[in-house]
């Protein structure tokens, strides 16, 4: 994309979708411009409110994300949603395509639906993500989900850069429940349990008021549990009034900055991290690496002593450069 | 840890347990002396075989590693077992405590269990995963096993360092079970459908079957599709013949090497990376990373501009330095 291709901050920012589909994309893609698009949006943000769904497999969060879609939109509020797929590392594509449910909003321009998928590049799934979200922020969209599959690392770390983070459970999901449970505590400040019509959703709700038990958060609020039916419907008004009591719990708690600045102090240093990153590429391109890998695979030399050395060589090559100037 | 307590190489390689414990402890915590001891212990590497097992919470991964553990053990091998928990990443430590699981073997040191807490750092996990697996390794262990919960872009870095990747599927795990396959389907040297007495596992099989005939292999290899119920042994032996299996074709179209260098060419950036992360940590400290995110969460300054000033800044130290010498 060049130049003349840039989207329009001005269209953007008055709700043409073109303009916020191409904007994304330049930013997902890297495309170039893409930093200083961001720069450019980044005083337009700050409005939009930002809900962090995340669950295991099978646990309806794309249903439940349609419903609460649905809500929002009752009242007016303009939606946006990124969902996140574990897809390829390879492709870097999603192999199901376009969702079937975004047909069901296919006609309402006041929901926009984005798939991302997970990109090869190592770790950079997260900082991607935030990067979207900032344009749907200062693209005016009052409510933006991102959802995302499973409990790993990064879906911890694409989570905590929402306002409020929705962990949902599902009964009878087998013997790891608890190991699920166990990662997510932390990061969940409202609990959903969907499929709630299903056997065991008392015994989901007693353990997570056990594992509640055990420790208290810094922040003093006890996550509420919310039972829903997504597929149905049901529970969906509670879900929105445990959101609306958590954002006021924020604001009479004057805690949202805090959590912003928390969340910023993250960001800032995996922000540095992809630029280190890129400078490493750099390191140990010219058909180096290739040379290098294989080295260390017939066992020739180890590779600890060899970042050292890189790592050192790239100091170096900064103070050839200004010995360069200076002398 | 001090260099006293440094465990000495030759216990280590002894089969000395302790000694193993304590270099894993030290490279686990990034204790004073781990790049030291892992420069010393990797020529002493790549004799043993690298499972990675990975599939949703719930699939049974415990109870088939333990199975397949028991398998190897009865034809003398030496096991070691890497166990990486989705666990807080606040407090770093697993909720859960010790598994019951270690005490069925507690009494024979031919197996050796690791439980591993995801790290509050970015990306570290795959990195720690790496270097435990090369302290087992020059230890002597025969086969070494690891075993992750979950398909996200994390676990899949995880396994990569794998020689043979394990993915383990089981019937009825919803709707979303098509979106976990996207994401494995390329990284499956071997599938596992575990409780496969199961309705719906030949539905499961028919899948794969399905999405395999979508794409070959670059290297050819059509990954088997073992069935196994776990928890009563069965079709454990099956799983260990299509390890061989897959074994045998490595060596025979001399595809090892190729593999492991592609393995390091990706590790060696991910090294890389971390060396230049710990530099960028140092120039965010002093305090300034807080006044930074706070300005950033008022919207007073915009991060993107503020890291390309940062990485600009890192570099520039290096001239400064360099210019105090040569002044």
């Amino acid at each position: 994309m060049n130049a003349k291709n840039q989207p329009s901050i001005a269209s953007l920012r008055s709700g043409d979708l073109r303009a916020l589909a191409r904007a994304i994309s330049t930013v997902e893609n890297r495309a170039p411009g893409w930093s200083d698009l961001l720069k450019t949006l980044f005083p337009h943000t700050g409005r939009a409110r930002v809900l962090g769904l995340t669950g295991a497999p099978g646990a309806g969060k794309s249903t439940l994300v349609d419903q609460l879609a649905g809500h929002y939109r009752k009242s007016n509020r303009s939606v946006g949603i990124i969902a996140v797929d574990p897809t390829s590392p390879y492709t870097g594509g999603a192999i199901l395509g376009d969702r079937i449910r975004m047909q069901d909003h296919f006609s309402d321009p006041g929901i926009y639906i984005r798939s991302m998928a997970t990109r090869g590049s190592l770790g950079g799934l997260a900082r991607t993500t935030a990067d979207v979200s900032t344009v749907l922020d200062a693209a005016g969209r009052d409510i933006i989900m991102i959802e995302t599959v499973g409990v790993g690392q990064d879906e911890i770390e694409i989570v905590r850069l929402a306002d409020i983070t929705i962990v949902i459970l599902v009964p009878g999901m087998g013997d790891d429940v608890q190991t699920i449970k166990a990662g997510i505590m932390e990061i969940a400040d409202i609990f959903v349990i969907n499929k709630s019509d299903r056997e065991g959703a008392e015994r989901v709700e007693r353990e997570i008021r056990t594992l509640q038990s055990l420790a208290t958060r810094s922040d003093g609020w006890t996550p509420p549990i919310v039972k829903t039916v997504a597929s149905e419907g049901a529970g969906v008004d509670q879900l929105a009034a445990a959101v609306s009591s958590y954002e006021a719990y924020l604001k009479k708690e004057n805690l949202s900055l805090r959590k912003s600045v928390e969340n910023w102090q993250e960001r800032l240093v995996e922000m540095l991290r992809d630029v280190l990153l890129e400078k490493a590429r750099m390191h140990l391109a010219d058909g180096n690496l290739a040379k290098l890998a294989t080295q260390i695979a017939e066992h020739k030399r180890d590779p600890y002593t060899l970042i050292e050395e890189i790592a050192a060589q790239a100091e170096e090559n900064g103070t050839d450069r200004s010995s360069r100037h200076s002398g």
